[in-house]
This record gives C-alpha cells, structure tokens and sequence, in this order.
C-alpha cells in the first residue's frame, strides 16, 4: 500500500451556533465563532487515498480523476460559499470543521473506491493553529 | 532608518459587490466573491513601522505597544466579524483587500507617529495568492 | 474517532549535554548543540486530541479548554525559558526533543482524558528539518 | 516508541512517460507532465525513524548519521539530476512520486534498520498540492 | 498608490551553462547546476502592479484580467517544460532567475499597463533559499 | 538592476536586557524577553544584493561566493551560540533584532561591494510574526 495526497483550498463563511440556544448560550459555548453575521477562512483540505500502485502509470490513482470527483462534489459546493445557508449537504448540521470533515468524506468515498484503491483520510485546516482529521466509520484509529 | 513588521492574523467574512449594481452586473464584474451569502478568509496582515533606534531599549518601537493599537483599533473590530455589516470604518465602502488596508492605515497612523518613527506600510494577505500593500498617501513608490 | 489539533508555539533555550560527560565528550556527541553558552529554537507543538464528536458543540473539545490546559501546564513554563535550568518536569533529564514530547505528554494526558476522548498525539519541531512525534505508551505504533 | 522525522530537499528533473507508448498515449495519460523535453520539482522528502530513545544520548538515533545515509545514498544521486537518466536506482522504472518513494525506501532501510530503532515512513512532496508516503511492505495502513 | 501582488507557480527544467564554454568551465562556474542532463524547480512568482483604487469596483485591477494575461503569455509557456529548449522567448538566453525575470517583465509590461496602473516588480522563488526581483529598467532602486 | 536574495538560517540563544538597569526594570521594559537564563529562536535572515547582471554567466553573483562571506563572517559566528555571550561584533550591544541586523550589515557590506553590485538589505525574522528589514546608512527609505 501507498498513500497518495492532494491539497485542495476553499474559503469559506460560516457562524459556528446551535439554532436551539439563545445567542448568549451559543456566545458562551461558541465565543467570537457565533457572531450574528458570520466569520470565515482559508480552509486548506488534504485528500488521502490509500491503494496499489498501478503498473502500467506508476500511478495509485491518476491525480487529475481525484481532482475532478473532489472538485465536482466539494469545493464547487463550499467555495466562496456560506457554510450554514449554501451547501445542501450541511443544511441542518452545526458548521465545525469535524463536521465537514465527515459529511466531505461521505461526498466522495464511493467515488474514490475501486479494487485497488480507498479513501484514506481527510484532513481539513480551518486555520493556521486548527486542524480535524477524519479516517471514515470503519478505522477506529490512525 | 530601520524598518520593524510585526504580523496580525483575523478571519473575517465579506462580500465582494458594489449595491449600485444589480446582482447580475456585480456576478459579472466579481465572480464569486459576490455570492450573496459571502464567504471568507484567514487575512494575514503585516504592519511595518520605520524609526530609528532607541538607544535606551535597542528596539525602534516596543512591539508590545505596536500590538495593543492594532488588537484595539483593528483586529479587535474585524476579527471573527463580517466586513460589510459589522466594521464601523467600512460602513458604506466596497470591502476589497486595497479598501481595507486603506481604512487600517487611517486607523493606526496617528497613533504610531512619533517624532522618531512612522507607519511605514500595511500589507494584507487576502488568500496565499493575493495579497495588497498599502504605504500611505505621501509616499508615491515603494 | 475523529482527531482534532491545535498547534502551539513556545521560543525556548537549551543546551544538549549529558552532565555526566566531559565538554569534549559532549562535543563528540552531540556537536555544536553541546555548546556551553547554549543556543535556542523556536518550537512548533502540535497537540491531537482523539474522540467522538459530541452532538450537542459539534466538537471533539472545545479549543479553548484544550489551550487551557496546555498553555497553563506546558507554555507557561518553558515559552521564553531556559530548558536545561526553568523547567521544573525537566530538571535532569537531557534536553533533547524527544524527552520534551514524553515529558509534555505526562503532563497534560490525564487533564485532557475523559470517557469520549484522550490525547492521541504530540509532535514538536524543533527547526523547519526536525520533528519529534510521541503517542504515549500504550501505542506502538503511528 | 516515539518518532523522528528529518527533511530533506532535492531539485531534479523528470518526465513522466510510459517509453511502451507512443508520445500520444503518453500525453493522454499524463498531460503536461508527458512534455518530450521534461520539467521538474523542488522536491521536499520526510524521513521518520521509529525506535526508542538511547538513554545515554537522548535521542532516537543520531540525525547526522541519518542525514549521512541520506545524503549518500538518496540526496547525492538524485539532486540536481534528471530522474529518468541520471539515478541508477530508477533505470528503468517510471518516474513517479510513487515509484521514487518505494525505490528510496529500498536503498536506506537496511542502514537505518538497528535492534533498537526502524524506518517507519518516507514521505516525498513534488509540489505544494502532491504527496506521496510509503511505510514500507510489511505495514499494510498507517 | 497601492500594490497588488499575484501569486503564480510554475514547474519546469533547466540546465544553467553557457553553450560558448567546456562541461569543464560550466562545472566551474555553474556546479552541479550545470549537470548535462538538467534539473528543474517549483518556481513561485509574485507579480505586483502598482496603481491608483477603481472607485466603482474597489479594485487596482481585476486580478482576474491580471491571470489571464500572465497565464498566457508566461505560465503557459514555461509551466511543465523545459526552460533552455521550449520557450520561444528563452531562446539563446542563459537560463538563470535573473534572466527569467527581465523575460518574463518584458513579456506582460505593455498588457498590465493603462494610464492608472503600471507593472511594478516581478519576484521569482527557484528554491525556499534563493530569489530574483526585477523593477524593470527605468527603476534603479526598489 | 535587479536584485537577489539568500536565505540563511541560524539558532542562537540570547537575552534581551539592559545591564545598566535592575532585573525589574529590565521585565518592565522587555517583559519575559528578559527572563534572567535566556531563551532562543530560529532565525532566517534575508540577504540582498542588488547589481547588474554579468553578461558571461547571467548572475549578478555566484550565489556560492555569497554563502561563503555570510556564512564566514556572520552565520558561523552565531549559529548555535548565546548572541549576549559568544559573538565578538556584539559585545557590549543590546541584542534585539535591530540591532543584530546593524552589525551583521557592518560584517559583510565591504565583502560584497564590487563596482557592479552592493549589499541591499538585511532582513531578520526573530518568529513567525516579528522581524526587522535594514538598508544600511546612506539609504533613508525603502
């Protein structure tokens, strides 16, 4: 097996709240993230897939097949896009980068799976000092 | 003369429209800065202040005093907010990165001129591709 | 599981000797490191935090508890510190990169462990071409 | 076990190319990358070393030995070279990230290899947006 | 006045030699930059146009006229190719940063240029370490 | 003209205080800078020449004879040293960022300077977020 990565950048808005708490609850838990009007980011974003190394290209998986399936059903849809009102995958769920790290990956696993080949992990910077990674339900550790 | 830069970072959100326009001229001219919901951006901003050397201190401005104007006076204000609807000195003007670095100077310059240094420059990373640079009004070159 | 990093930063001085060694000992050793006056770098921590997501935040851990943690019981004692001679969880034991990862370990995993999540990893660089990462005992391998 | 990482930087030139296919097919399945008369990369390459730390040095493994190795039989051979001509370890082989990991992993895990310590990954960027990493045959996930 | 900088990358080969000298004298002169069968980089390039704000779009220049430009007339010509035999405008010039940039100035000067804005510098990264600024002729100083 | 620049990098330890004052007025002014047994960064500093380009090779200057007079004259002598204690052009010399870039300015110019091309400027990052740009006596501006 080897890994393959590719970097992947979006920017973003988003108002990080929980609709069923009053803006002072969601201050206290949330702090500067849940301002009314919404924040954003540079989000930067590392798709991993794990696989076999084709014989024929030298290749685990042809980068620009991976960019296409990622950029047709994720950074077309997030970016320069706000996070809680554009994004039918995130409609009803609480904007945090775990979050998106899951719903990102539920977007394109199946896309990405061959016989020779899986999602390995997703790993999305929300800013220089935050970072979530994502493995999928079925790998319970790194 | 010496030159000293000390590094802010805020992540904001904005919109990228002029409202004298229809959305669809404003698509036109801005793309898809000018969704109607924003998006956002981890802004890098370095401030560079020219002076001389104080021979008591060796520093040409205590950067811990550099820190408390611009967290008072700017970050404070722009942090985790919405450019368009939250910033009082960017009520009624086009939040481009060359407006916001404009506004920021006239924020701080008073407060950093002494007889012995001077705001030298402002510089905005909007994106790890864009960036502005701003030296004031007097000055007509880099 | 989902894993979640917050990255911290600390400038910090040392000098790599074993005391029990002669200066040309050390030198042989470990080179210009042992030099006796010391020398200094600026740390780069990467802290991860393992866990599920908790469904009411959207988060693993609220960021500003795991900073407060760290920043109280790792920050506050070595940022701008001497690690040979400031550093009480350091005192004889040589200062090398992969003592500090094991020593900050040991003091910040019980406070961030609950029965939803535990710290997964720490990783340090101590120059842009030097990195340690420690995943505590109980884990063989990355 | 705790881990080290060293970097390590190569400028060298390739061109990705199946020499069984004509220069069409070639260009079909690799792109620009096909170009007849090459291109090329500054290379950033992660060596990790996983082992238990030496009580009388405090380190893992001494990195100038490891950057010895490194130098010698990867560094020296690849930097400022043409990777499809140049590099005896890659006669023959196409000259993918992927293929360079695996063949790099070959010529250094028997000198890095003690009782006391392995090699446990290679990670090689080729652009800011590409990476591969490779753990070696008998570890089949990160 | 104000600044605005442009990011570009590019990926391309070399070899840096003067044809009119031995491999001996190149060796001399150029080491291992002048290895027969070349090396390559990851270039970054910064272009700055300098120029007075668009009162109705808030802008010195739409950056993406500005990209569209420098795409054709620069990155698509050097992107993924070799710099000593596939660049029309490289041809008979040693291939070094600083003859790059003259090249690479005289290429966009006129299109950048209108009665508000003029092209201002052009910054070429060839390795983290190394770089090139051109002002162009009628500069002397930065 | 045009200009190029190096980057170097050195780890140094040091102390910034004033030994004509008491340790509390050292904290006030310097704050934990002052911390009685030091601390330390990973500087990069950014050496430019500016010049005309030498018609025979394409290079205002060997990149090569650039490194040797910096790191003969200023990186030896710091690299892996305390800047208060180890460095004979900073006795007696407050060590702040400023006034490390004067002297190390004073160290090369003359070594540089030939009939087409002179030392430009120094720039010192101390962090990430703090650094100091000089352009030498004779130059009041950028």
């Amino acid at each position: 097996l080897i890994y393959i990565t590719r970097r992947f950048n979006f920017s973003a808005s988003h108002r990080v709240y929980n609709p069923n708490l009053s803006d002072e609850e969601n201050l206290k838990i949330y702090g500067k993230c849940s301002n009314p009007n919404g924040h954003g980011h540079n989000y930067i974003m590392d798709v991993t897939v794990a696989g076999e190394i084709d014989t024929e290209t030298g290749f685990v998986m042809d980068l620009t097949e991976l960019k296409d399936i990622v950029n047709k059903d994720i950074i077309y849809k997030v970016d320069h896009r706000n996070l809680n009102t554009d994004v039918d995958f995130m409609k009803g769920i609480l904007a945090s980068t775990e979050n998106l790290a899951i719903k990102f990956w539920e977007q394109i696993e199946n896309k990405v799976k061959t016989n020779k080949r899986r999602l390995h992990s997703i790993k999305i910077q929300e800013t220089i000092n935050n970072s979530v990674e994502y493995y999928g339900k079925s790998k319970q550790g790194k």
